[in-house]
């Protein structure tokens, strides 16, 4: 495997041009092929905003089966035909991408969400391995944010054997958000759908409770970096404001879904939204500011680099994304 | 700088999670912060055609001033719209995507079009960091596949200073692209608008002729790879077209230019565009079949990863990027 062998032409990862002599003009058979490396690349995506260096950083994607209940106020074939209109391979099954974001303030390593910590799905759970790519050890994280408690967001956390993945970070939650996951009575009077979830999140926080600081939302939760609430999705969502300088983003967080079903019809209700219609209400609150102010934002479960613009259309909205540029 | 002397808990790339054991769940203090890169993660996204392994490698963005005579046909304040709708930070200058296709049959691997050489604008020249993130040494292209003479396209076969980049790769380029562009007569008779062209292609080629084996469009250039006659761009510009298995795509080369111009409205004609009428009578072609046949395309000008759809749309065509995706 020749090309293996000549990682001498390679220095800190730039191929150095112009200081191999070639002997000849003339074509050589190529001595042997590479393998197929049968993976994904690296996948993270470096912006600015100020003087902050932002990372989009991919946890995976969730290959979710749905049926015609997974938007409760839509007709399931408009449903499908937003799926077909969208290219998706299939329309029994939503590509829900987990894409969490690094600030690095120059003094301070931020991280808001965690991933699913590969306890979700098979195609997930890639942020340790995106995180090591973008050069950060997770000892390195000085903060993280997390938007709200459902597992693809909170999980990365711990370990399956609930080691601590972030051992250096201090872990800020919304406050209503543990009020309502954390409430001592809730894994006996909680309804099935999210017994679950709340047993999970007890898993994730239980023991740590003395050390994760709760915030209200509206707060600055670090430097430049302020919480939004979003109520809906989940009773204490958030979404946060990043700035610096004279620059500012919008993480959106959960406040819609796929956006080629739910920022091109905010009206769409998915199963996750506990408060189908408030998490609406909040939805178009949020695209509207975005779109009237023409700001970047980040979607939590938009595609990778899921970072970009919110323009009106006939339905609703529209998510226009960044288009990737060198830093 | 502690992230950068924890490189022992990294192994192969990868976190090894659940290997280490912390000595207290609290949270220490963390000892300090990470530089910030000031650069972007490496920019090259795999995936598959049947058992093709492909590869998209960027060779970065061109930021091109621009005029109102930059689109020969078009009001020049409908051009200023669609580059306002599309969210593009100025409306005087044109990010310009270069993202050449890498494709691994298996026991080939076929490069199609070569980018910049670092020969046209500071922001652009990477293919050469990104082939080597993506692990592949020069040295192991066994063919290059040309779609036309434009030095975007062709300067990354050699350096500044005239030597091979791909020592051991067969190059194959359009009949009719070296009949037009290396006619002995042409460097005298040549308008002023392409004089710097002609200079260039017989730069890149001239003490190679003998090396580079030219095919006529429509021609199966290397495995699984048919030409495509797109001309109107340049003379002998084509696109190609990869199948293996019961999966193909279409490489359109430079049949557009920026989609968010080109592809929603297919009749302008960008000064690129030698042929003006004649490459719009190819571009509507082509995306019309691509529309038809709900291809996967890949475009070169088109934003990183550069590949997804084409639907039709009002105006002419929509550009549905292809959700990133593990392999």
């Amino acid at each position: 495997m020749t090309p293996f062998t000549r990682r001498t032409l390679l220095a800190g990862g730039a191929l150095v041009l112009g200081t191999t002599t070639f002997s000849s003009l003339a074509p050589q058979p190529a001595s042997a092929s590479a393998r197929p490396t049968g993976k994904q690349a690296p996948t993270l995506y470096r912006y600015k905003i100020g003087s902050y260096e932002l990372t989009a950083l991919s946890d995976g994607v969730w290959d979710r089966p749905i049926d015609d209940k997974f938007v409760r106020n839509a007709d399931p074939a408009e449903v499908r035909k937003a799926m077909t209109d969208a290219f998706m391979p299939a329309t029994d099954r939503l590509p829900i991408p987990f894409t969490t974001l690094l600030v690095n303030t120059g003094s301070k390593l931020i991280l808001i969400d965690t991933g699913s910590g590969g306890q979700i799905a098979a195609t997930a759970g890639t942020l340790g391995a995106n995180l090591a790519a973008a050069g950060i050890s997770p000892k390195a994280i000085d903060i993280i944010l997390i938007s709200h408690f459902h597992p693809d967001h909170i999980n990365g956390i711990k370990t399956k054997d609930d080691a601590l993945v972030f051992p250096n970070a201090e872990i800020k939650a919304p406050a209503p958000e543990w009020t309502f996951w954390m409430d001592e009575s809730l894994p006996g009077t909680a309804p099935e759908a999210i017994k679950g979830y709340v047993l999970n999140a007890r898993r994730i926080f239980r023991n740590i409770a003395k050390n994760v600081t709760r915030f209200e939302p509206g707060a600055e939760v670090a430097p430049g970096i302020t919480s939004v609430a979003a109520p809906g999705h989940t009773p204490g969502h958030c979404a946060f404001s990043v700035a610096s300088g004279n620059q500012s983003m919008l993480v959106l967080s959960d406040t819609t879904n796929h956006p080629k079903l739910f920022v091109r019809h905010p009206e769409w209700q998915p199963v996750f939204d506990m408060d189908g219609a408030l998490a609406v209400a909040t939805r178009k609150k949020l695209l509207d500011r975005a779109a009237a102010d023409r700001m970047l934002v980040q979607g939590y479960h938009f595609p990778f680099p899921a970072c970009g613009h919110i323009a009106r259309s006939g339905t609703g909205y529209e998510f226009v994304a960044q288009e990737w540029r060198p830093l």
